[in-house]
């Protein structure tokens, strides 16, 4: 049912603040690029978010790889994140308790509430951590923070089979309140317009894959055949010698995709 | 196969030498407990280490929701962990594509490889995670950290059924180069006795479990009837207003159900 609605259609359809605002940036950078910015120095992210910002709807980082992490710089990515207007994910994948991940979500060293636009998460310990991740019902990060949950995974063998991706689409339905999308390979049977379809493991290269069990697709294929309402491109853009070049080449084409995929069902 | 053969018969056909040191703790200490400081101050969990530290055979922690981490304080707890001999366990349950894991592993702040000996993981992305997580085959850290594979949860609906967790014991096995033992709520069908299953959600209240759910079980009844070789205690003893003596409770409750399941069948 979403595959082939208009965007402005579906942004009226959300039910959190962040799926709308991701839909507004989509609409006025023409872009459903997100990337995948997997460095491992703070300051070589902010330099490259300065340069591609314009080009991006969403930055997605592991800020557990970051060697030079601080809170002041956390703030500073974040500033270019609205300078430039794109939405700052981290891509956490909690899959724990529920008593453990609000721990982890609002303390610790990263205090990844404090800066989070999006925030993806494992369905596996079951419902009640969709609905208790963020705290309280009276926690503002419900609102300022998006749960992205991570339906299916993009490497050889992983255990996200059908079921395991329906029963826990099911869930986030029910838990809208605070999930704005998922991370998939394929669009969920039952899927609701207001929600975002993340997909990650897209690069343009010939090659299908790294050593370690990673398996690519190219844009087009992710949005004409997967479902994906945002691409993640993570080694094909942050390798490439030219990263704003190539960064525009992955805009236009998955942008490309997405419009002949709605105007043309 | 594993549930009534002795511990020193088992730690002769460990493959892994974490595995054969925890063995060896155990029957030193005449303890299968492992205590879960869930504390959020690293000086408290030292604190909390170096009074429990005679009575335990593994502290966990989850580095990640520690406000005052530094290394030089974590070096601290492990130089604990020598004198009081117990193995350090980080709960981090890595969920990603090994590329990802590798650098979630060695690098970031936290350089979990440099003081884990043990680490947590879901096998949820496929086997490649697995045999990739540590690094290449030449890793020092393949022998000198042991992956402990989470096959079952302890909260209600987790999405970790007995496909999922057969299907990753089968991978785990394979894998046992690097893999030491796995998290579970009952002993596998074909499991190995050179592993060390974990249960978590070890509490003796009367409470039934906490109000985001999680699940408690007492420790004769994980012991006995789950399969547990470790007991994981969390809140039942943290949160207590004497550590010691109930430490002492749960790893004397804890070894007599052990021994008590190992010589009668």
């Amino acid at each position: 049912p979403r595959l082939h609605v208009s965007l402005e259609e579906r942004r009226s359809s959300c039910k959190h603040p962040i799926a709308s605002r991701l839909f507004d940036l989509m609409l006025a950078k023409k872009s459903n690029l997100c990337v995948a910015a997997d460095l491992t120095s703070l300051d070589d992210v902010i330099t490259l978010a300065e340069s591609i910002g314009p080009k991006i709807v969403v930055l997605k980082i592991h800020v557990d790889i970051l060697e030079d992490f601080s809170l002041t710089k956390i703030m500073q990515l974040k500033e270019v994140a609205r300078a430039h207007e794109f939405l700052l994910m981290e891509d956490r994948k909690f899959a724990d308790i529920a008593n453990t991940v609000q721990q982890q979500f609002h303390g610790g060293v990263y205090r990844i509430s404090e800066w989070a636009d999006l925030i993806t998460a494992h369905p596996l310990p079951g419902p009640e951590m969709i609905t208790h991740m963020f705290g309280d019902s009276s926690s503002d990060s419900r609102r300022t923070c998006g749960c992205v949950l991570v339906l299916e995974m993009s490497t050889k063998n992983a255990l996200t089979n059908e079921d395991y991706a329906k029963e826990a689409a099911k869930w986030g339905l029910i838990a809208s309140d605070v999930v704005t999308g998922f991370v998939g390979q394929s669009a969920p049977q039952s899927d609701f317009p207001g929600w975002v379809q993340f997909t990650p493991g897209v690069n343009s290269s010939s090659v299908s894959g790294d050593s370690k069990g990673q398996q690519y697709c190219s844009p087009a294929k992710a949005v004409l055949e997967r479902g994906a309402d945002i691409i993640i491109v993570g080694r094909g853009l942050i390798k490439s010698p030219d990263v704003v070049a190539t960064a525009e080449t992955y805009r236009s084409e998955g942008w490309a995709a997405l419009t002949q995929r709605i105007t043309n069902p």
